[in-house]
């Protein structure tokens, strides 16, 4: 079996979205990010922007938040028993593994290496660079937001750790998950865009 | 600055010495593995067999044991009031920074990723695989040792973490402290040499 999907997980600045973008233009497979939210909420009914938090960046919530999501109407206006975060997240593990049997993709972040942990085709990759790096490249991206880049980096960089953490049971970031993890601070993005096009060939 | 030091931390079966030993060939420098066991030994008296074990495997001790440790006589005979595993610690750290200093080399496991993170000059490899195939590997190259191969590994693994952390306060294998984190399974010891060799020419 040759890899035919390749999943990205990334820090926040340290370019991993240019990079899939740029693997998927060199293979020309199709190219999963924002995407992804349009289409969990086009087939859930949830707003895009509830998706594209919750779909990444799960926050710490009370014991309570759980009770009142629990007993809140879904989306659909039905009382479901669980919270509309949960239903998004088997919403989003359904829609990630029919676009992984549709054909060869690259998906970028929302866990899911994990979610297509089973199959045998996939290369999963994490991006990731020095603070230092990925704030002074947020600066350059998106210009000076007010909020200090390294306070965006540890709040962004928390919520990813938890959400993983709390939807998978795995550590974010640990090397054991992915089969390539590449920091962007000394390969280059050209570089870590090339490696992963040739390692995907290799299987 | 080029990069002149490679540092190469490894799962127990994944290949990573093979990985090193090749890396170094290639570069035509010199490779510290059991050497490196042997210049310790040498240069502070302990048996090789205590450093080799020391130099990477702490055990869970009690805090007795080391109440015991810091009022035993050192390997001269004299009492410092500190246990021989962290005198063993700061001698590793000094010849390791001294040999990085004297040229060119590959340097495998004993914390020396985190021992020289001070340097710019380094580029620093995690080599891991899936325990499943560290297991067949294991079997292959040491033959049946009477020992369930995936009990080697849940045990060797757990020293280097236990240790790793003990002197380092970083979690073991955590690709954020690594440049390249390689899966041997899918990548192929080949490829993981080549690719280290041509990421080290990069800067």
């Amino acid at each position: 079996m040759s890899i035919r999907i390749i999943t990205i997980s990334r820090e926040f600045g340290s370019g991993g979205r240019t990079v899939a973008k740029a693997v998927a233009q060199k293979l020309g497979v199709p190219y999963y990010d924002r995407q992804l939210v349009d289409k969990i909420a086009l087939e859930t009914g949830f707003a895009p922007e509830y998706v594209a938090e919750e779909s990444e960046y799960s926050r710490t919530r009370s014991f309570l938040s759980y009770v009142f999501a629990a007993t809140s109407p879904g989306a659909d206006g039905r009382f479901t028993g669980i919270s509309n975060a949960d239903r998004l997240w088997a919403e989003q593990c359904r829609i990630i593994r029919d676009l992984a049997e549709e054909g060869p993709c690259v998906i970028v972040g929302r866990c899911s290496d994990y979610i297509l942990r089973e199959r045998d085709d996939c290369l999963n990759v994490f991006i990731h660079a020095p603070k230092e790096f990925r704030a002074s490249r947020i600066m350059q991206k998106y210009g000076d937001t007010g909020i200090d880049p390294q306070k965006r980096i540890d709040d962004m960089d928390a919520k990813r750790r938890t959400h993983y953490k709390h939807y998978t049971d795995r550590v974010w970031g640990a090397a054991q998950n992915y089969h390539l993890a590449l920091d962007t601070s000394l390969l280059g993005i050209d570089y870590c865009v090339d490696l992963i096009v040739n390692a995907a060939k290799l299987k």
